[in-house]
């Protein structure tokens, strides 16, 4: 049975690494002492050492062991391995190569189909759903692929931003970008807003965290629904 | 001799489509009656019809004829036969998709080393770089390479946007994720705010508007650079 996490974002507008979601991880993990944590997103360029230590940090408060999948030598065999998985949010483009250069996308698929918990924050979300093609990241290396590990029958779009009351900028909104991949394809999209959460377990997704969240569907005006909303039917 | 104008957005705030370039654009044309236009990126999903008419209505003002890529049944025929080429804004994934799909990569580049003037708007120049690795725009679909025209050495950011003072967003700024390609790329990058060009006749590059632009290299701290400057070292 899958249980998968997938996160807006890793941290709150004056908060601290991961602090608003520990007690979550702490039931998500609670049956495993040892995540293998996925750095390849690498946030600001970050190496992949700085990241997992920032990770290990915030896992240590929860007594969970955190291993960077980047210290094997065999990143395949480790993941094969794995008792729990977390991939962190960075560069959506830069993962999801990395993801395919070490073929791991169908390791991590078979694991997350027999039940072991996955943690996504931010670009670790985006690849949850079909594709990463509702990433807000900048194409900053070329992925031999845009699908995604299809965790859930449609895509996400994490850190979804409303519009910015009175803005002078001429870029499109979060919105209008949406609606355009909807001229391009045909599966839903959720806007995830920071603070809000999907919890997946078997085939329930359940949109957690104070805040709605904002679902778009082909050839509907896009609608909002309220925490604790089941989105089974969503596909 | 090359003649291109590279243009941060078609439209400013308050204003109507392209009429703040219109005097420059009656100079950049001013040897041709007759344009064609590539509505290839779509801008919110709009036909390419659409998108042509609205285009056409600007530049009958100054006495320009606009015919859309799309109504030819050999485009790239009909591009190596062109006195003048606009490409305008919209999704620069959707654009270089189709530049690729029909073949016209080398044929654009052919013809403007070769004295047809060029003009692109936001998605348009942004393929006027090295590659499309710096587009602000979602990935709503898979283009077979991120390389661009290369009309310039470098890789243009459109529409860049300073950080936003008090945002609770967490979200990267602009300068975070032009930072973040530099952790895999080398070539510079130019944040072109809204309002501002570059003019490129023959080797000469040139920063128009009023604004400053702000200018990623390498290894080195981001800086400005004043209007009417020229940047035909930045490689």
């Amino acid at each position: 049975m899958k249980h998968i996490l997938i996160a807006s974002t890793s941290t709150l507008h004056g908060g601290n690494y991961l602090d608003y979601l520990l007690d979550n991880l702490k039931t998500h993990f609670k049956n495993i002492d040892q995540i293998i944590f996925i750095p390849y997103a690498r946030p600001s360029g970050i190496t992949h050492d700085q990241y997992t230590n920032k990770v290990k940090a915030a896992f240590n408060s929860i007594n969970k062991e955190i291993i960077g999948l980047h210290t094997f030598s065999n990143p395949k065999e480790a993941l094969e391995n794995a008792q729990g998985i977390f991939v962190g949010g960075g560069n959506t483009f830069v993962l999801t190569k990395a993801l395919y250069k070490f073929d791991l996308i169908k390791t991590i698929q078979e694991k997350v189909k027999n039940g072991t918990p996955y943690l996504g924050t931010s670009a670790g979300s985006n690849i949850c759903g079909l594709t990463i093609g509702t990433t807000n990241d900048m194409p900053i290396v070329y992925p031999p692929s845009f699908k995604a590990l299809s965790f859930v029958p449609f895509n996400i779009n994490p850190h979804y931003l409303d519009p910015i009351v009175d803005s002078k900028h001429m870029g499109e909104t979060r919105e209008t970008r949406i609606k355009e991949f909807h001229k391009f394809n045909t599966q839903p999209v959720i806007g995830l807003r920071e603070g809000s959460w999907l919890e997946v377990n078997g085939e329930n997704i359940c949109l957690k965290g104070n805040l709605q969240a904002r679902i778009f569907e082909h050839n509907q005006e896009p609608y909002e629904v309220d925490p604790n909303t089941y989105l089974n039917e969503l596909k």
